[in-house]
């Protein structure tokens, strides 16, 4: 694969990846959606099917990784760190440019929503903007980037470390899978399951992020589109999502180094 | 494929479509059916394995476009425009016959909802007919045919254009999964779920038409159905979901050839 | 394949999936269930996932026919009758046995719902007990057989031969998926999606039997078995489950022949 | 497969089952998860995809049986009891680990469950420990071991009996679908599909352990994590999950060895 593939390859994977899955969060949470109050079956199955997507559109081009995380962690098993840089910067346009689609598709609810009385925020307090933005505005950040229920940084890294272990295990051990076997691009599927059944087992603390792209380029995005009311983007809880999943990766990869080359 | 082998699949293929997908809004929607409130899970769901069951009957046949939208990006990347014509009649035929199906599927329901007093509609001031009839007759028209949430045209119309722009870009792209890895036949099932994930996705603002024949198709057979109390057939919105697949196509057929091409 | 391996396998397969499927609908339905209330969701899947653990357990031995009508959709299009006799008693011997295993799994829960002062049935007037019985124990009947929402014997007779002709079509086609391109035994998979199509789809009616030894075996063994209060097996309705299914299954052969042969 | 192999595969196998099983019951059960209250159709699905995620991971290394029932019914059909202690004592230590985890992923929403004063159970009285502390605290034992709804031991056993027959017999019988027909790695998404199957059908009344080292292990760890108020582990009810899958994988043998071989 050309560097520019993967680099084009990356940044339409990971837009079609956000695109469905901040899609999926905005058709059960905003009003005026046909899928309002869907809940987390459709939450967990929309982001499986929206990385399965992802994944046979891109894959072909620059083997969709779409995820940082899954990056790092083929990068550690193989030891070939060349195109890192320009998937990262792929995943992390991508994400962008898929968030910013998805603000578009629900352009009108996102407004009927915010215009919504019930949800302008109370002012806020000096020096508590992270903590009570995020309860105020939550459901519409909360269509971009992921927040914990209980808000206990450790706490709250510990679950998204544990959930990328078992994602980017799946991925490196999937390929073992494959001897003359048949697997083949079956594998995609399979991965998509493997996301679904985070979603359902692992996601009810922070709402899985277990991707820093699929985090860090929607809540950017978040901070520049104009939504009145909309809140803050919670960028004292950033650092999580991103720093999690790359720990998790590198754990997974030491697990497979160890237990399965 | 002979013409006549396209033409009696596609009328085959879409018309099991449209019975499931229109069959399953019966199913959710109607008073006096079983299914009645499973919601939205059920309708993605029941609309992908609708694509899927229509793709395996009428593949072999016709290579199951079952979609306009589908058949035009195909059209455009392949350069081959002949049976175009012959794909388009038999498209339309078949979700006009599929409609008929469900609506006698579902007779009784639809009788049995008809006849509730709650849905007869108000009279309906002149001029403003679309307006005023899409809300009254919603559930019954929505099993035939798409509406928006929010009525505003070119928001409708950029909702579905990125929409179908998911949908032809993974048709299209399906095939370069294929390379001797076995993908095979699988590929109905993955295009399966991807319509799953536009409809978890993508589906909120207009209910995903993504496919021209499938809004319009109903749209004339409940224009044309016996049916007391039924409303307008909101003729008024019909454009946008012809017009917003068939724009969307032509984008995907764009990004494949200049990305992946 | 021989005609002991047939008749075991079709026992054993049909047990498997009336077991499983009864199961789903015990376990939606009866008090003191886990499930108890998760719906149509629960029940589509259910019975899609019940025919692809029957067809995978039966198939090497029998071909899993699992189902009269597919059966003689089969013997329709082939000409090969010489099996169906033995087809057919095994299919209605595993679905009386399954009933049987499904009752067994749930005989605390039976109990528990009968016991329930509300479920007991008003008495009887003469000449009524079809039309009556049939709601008073309806959630109990339901779990073995299946029985309309609105009694129209001749729409719920069109509603059960649509969705046959699309379950035995599809099954049917699937070998023409198979030309060389990997498909193999994903048909169990397929077709068990395609059940699940039809369940959302066009279930809503008459709780789609499309196969008359699923309805007809447990029917018997629902008058056998010993329950208080457990209604009448409502056996003025059981012939449109066994004629529908037959006559659609008819159909789509004759469809088969027609287009696809 | 080495010893060493096995060995690690099981554990590392066995402890993503659990964590992830464990994990859709905690996310559907616990106050302050995201997935509160997605009900049933989480819980099938969320153990169906535990399930084809650990194969795939473990499958490789050890042939991921994950479920002493498993290694049990393939030792009597294939005669080998070789690595049986090695596969056990894998399973268990797997099963303890993964609730562990499961335990850590979710540790702020435990605690904010156990100090909900609603679920502080009110005062044992002697001799009735289990009876009593598995309602009181059942929803917290509930995310580590299984439990009946209605607590009468032999239809408690007969109801695992009954579903093990089904995974197990669905487990050997895999092996018969691939001859040559390309199910290769496909396998353990059928099997995952089984666990759905089994877990929408059989789960209702005792919650389908379905699986010895599943109920032993997280049981063991519920007893030993320090949660106040956490309850009795229900040793009373232990045996049944153990017994139940032990005596079902041999009668899906012995009917493996009678019909299938």
């Amino acid at each position: 694969m050309s560097s520019s593939d993967i680099f084009i390859g990356e940044i339409i994977g990971t837009a079609v990846l956000i695109l469905l899955g901040a899609g999926v969060v905005a058709a059960v949470v905003l009003k005026r959606s046909k899928a309002q109050g869907a809940g987390w079956v459709a939450i967990a199955f929309g982001w499986g099917f929206a990385v399965m997507t992802a994944v046979y559109i891109a894959g072909p081009m620059s083997g969709a990784h779409i995820n940082p995380a899954v990056t790092l962690g083929i990068a550690i098993t193989s030891g070939d760190w060349g195109n890192v840089p320009i998937y990262f910067a792929g995943q992390l346009i991508g994400a962008m440019l898929g968030a910013f689609l998805a603000w578009l598709t629900y352009y009108g609810q996102f407004k009927a929503h915010l215009e919504d009385p019930e949800l302008v925020p109370p002012p806020l307090e000096e020096g508590l903007v992270d903590e009570r933005s995020a309860p105020n505005a939550g459901p519409v950040l909360g269509i971009f980037s992921t927040g914990p229920e209980i808000r206990v940084y450790w706490q709250n890294l510990v679950t998204e470390i544990i959930a990328t272990v078992v994602l980017v295990l799946a991925v490196l051990t999937m390929g073992l899978n494959d001897s003359g076997k048949g697997l083949g691009t079956l594998g995609g599927l399979i991965v998509a399951f493997v996301v679904v059944s985070i979603g359902f087992s692992l996601g009810g603390p922070t709402g899985y992020a277990i991707n820093p792209a699929r985090d860090l380029g929607p809540r950017i995005v978040h901070a520049l589109v104009p939504m009145p009311n909309k809140g803050g983007s919670d960028w004292g809880y950033a650092w999580v999502p991103v720093v999690g999943p790359l720990i998790g990766a590198a754990i997974a990869a030491g697990i497979y180094n160890i237990a399965f080359a």
